[in-house]
């Protein structure tokens, strides 16, 4: 809203008003209703610090980019780390908010639903409601976890308020089904370059056929039998998959070159440079380059925070198979599990929807957790 | 040049002089020093044009696009038809011609020495010269064969006038290192599609990797075993060459379709229907779709005039392998061979270069054969 007086333009921002103390399903459709993709999360990260330094006075708030902090300092033998990310993937017609079904079994629709507004919405009421905690606790609320993770407002934290992340378990509110989801698995990208020699192809057998050559990496893949490893009760189950083959230069010409590249989601048993020498053993006589990867995280839940977590939610824990920022907690040294309302694979679908039943779970299991 | 002259303004286009009683080889250099890239032949087809009309007085000479046409009426038995195209790929820096070597060692050098020049100028000369021919002879000098196979000009004048294709033996003048080559491959493109499922890689056992599924096509491919095909004592090297291969969705996902696009060359005994079925045989349990196709030509070496050739050109034949306009004159019936300077395999080359001892020796194979 833009008023004009005499010369002076006094311009005035909106920003939506949260209460933090309504039922966390209230609290997730208002945040629904805040669109934040990323990189442009400026407005729910100025609602959620204002909804935080009014609400939670107990709690020291602090804001570094979009990203918003607040934690107790009541001086407990331990300290639980809540992350969750404000972000979302992009809108794609499935915002504002839309409700289903009546009672335990409503279903909220729209963009963030399940990735990741209902654990934020936990968190919040959490930080605003449980005012004596049994630990000590932190709040991270972070921006681009969407996107580019070099971007990503939890590595930026990392760097420029590292205190803020210490704790002895970290609880990602990352969608799991209302179940806790124990390390994650490891994952690593790599590309196998087949070279061959360019000929006419009417005169193939004067050159090598590289997407012939490349028969052999699809034999191997497909004849793989990935582990499937028990870590503390969770099966973690690997996997390597082709996710993109290219080769070709012209319809009369036999091709020179074809690269495979291939996924590998890799149990936390193992390192980054293990899994790297156990495709070097699968892909042998190939050339392999590592694109990227990221180590996989341990379950950890023999830290004592994290066994009373498991026994607050009934006893039940599963692996957790993808890469989340839990293994960025992990690789600070703390024990780290996923837990949070929401189908994981309904994440980014247009179809994203969340059961409101998730949503009082984890709230209640929290509760029981940290009150 | 354009001269104003009061409001009238006059054009005068420079139509190149062609001088086709000279040896040869210096209308081979005149010819390729008229750029004529495919879509910009009409200098060159003028020049043509003019020559023939002016220095073969005992010829029928009709212009078609810029095609130009040439014939004798002299009531022979039988009719010889000539064929070379007039236009190039694009210029590659490899023009205006060079030499190099002196004597019958020289080389020429530059866009169109080979593909097919120095072919077209043994025409020119054999049409200016050869007045009283032993066949009727008719000369197609034609458009556009360098690019899309619907524009080529032979196409056009099979369908605008007929008659001036009608013979008893076709010869190509294209590239063949001045040896008679004999009849050529059919050439047939296949796509094949698998099918997969997408799922995350985290879960990769929930899908169906359709680039692993594209293994068994790839060794299909590498164990085939080519025939080589002995027809009228030329040898058919037959291939089948994967051209190309594509898939992949993105870094984290299963991909659901895998595409390999495939060449097979096959020896003229075979029909494209017999060449297609024999395809479904090798790849039994794929879906596989016929892009495009053309059937081959038999060498038809058993045709009176074709046994003439051979004989002028010292009795050695072999099988062409790459697909040419040999086809075209196939499919209307006519036994048709390529005989031309030049080697094939540096057409379309930066350093496209000919000697002129082949081109030496195809006028003279050629004016033994028809005078």
């Amino acid at each position: 809203m833009a008023t004009e007086v005499g010369t002076v333009l006094i311009v005035t921002v909106t920003v939506p008003h949260l209460d933090l103390t309504v039922d966390p399903v209230e609290l997730t459709a208002a945040l629904v209703d805040i669109p934040s993709v990323s990189r442009d999360e400026a407005t729910i990260a100025t609602a959620v610090e204002q909804a935080l330094r009014t609400q939670a006075p107990h709690l020291e708030v602090v804001r570094n980019g979009d990203a918003v902090l607040a934690r107790t300092r009541l001086g407990r033998a331990s300290r639980v780390v809540l992350a969750g990310h404000l972000d979302t993937v992009p809108i794609n017609d499935n915002l504002p908010l839309r409700r289903t079904g009546t009672g335990e079994a409503t279903v909220l629709h729209g963009c963030g639903t399940v990735d990741m507004k209902s654990g934020d919405a936990v968190m919040l009421h959490l930080a605003a409601t449980v005012r004596e905690p049994r630990h000590d606790l932190t709040f991270v609320f972070y921006d681009c976890e969407e996107i580019d993770a070099a971007l990503n407002g939890l590595g930026r934290i990392e760097r420029e308020l590292p205190d803020w992340l210490a704790g002895d378990l970290a609880v990602v509110c990352e969608p799991s089904n209302a179940s806790i989801e124990a390390g994650c698995q490891g994952t690593m990208r790599i590309e196998i370059r087949i070279e061959g020699k360019r000929a006419h192809t009417a005169r193939g057998w004067m050159g090598r056929n590289a997407i012939h050559g490349a028969g052999e990496v699809l034999r191997r893949l497909a004849d793989y039998e990935p582990r499937i490893v028990d870590i503390d009760g969770c099966r973690y189950h690997e996997g390597l998959q082709a996710v993109a083959i290219e080769g070709g230069v012209a319809g009369n010409v036999v091709p020179d070159s074809c690269v495979v590249r291939i996924n590998h989601r890799f149990a936390p048993d193992r390192s980054l440079e293990q899994a790297t020498d156990h495709l070097r053993e699968i892909f042998d006589g190939f050339d392999i380059t590592v694109v990227d990867g990221a180590a996989g995280a341990l379950p950890g839940l023999h830290a004592p925070a994290a066994g009373e977590l498991v026994a607050a939610a009934g006893g039940d824990v599963a692996a957790k198979l993808g890469w989340t920022d839990v293994a960025r907690f992990a690789a600070l040294g703390m024990p780290a599990v996923n837990f949070g309302p929401g189908d994981p694979t309904l994440a980014h679908t247009q179809q994203e929807h969340v059961r409101v039943a998730d949503i009082t779970r984890c709230a209640r299991v929290l509760r029981d957790f940290l009150a």
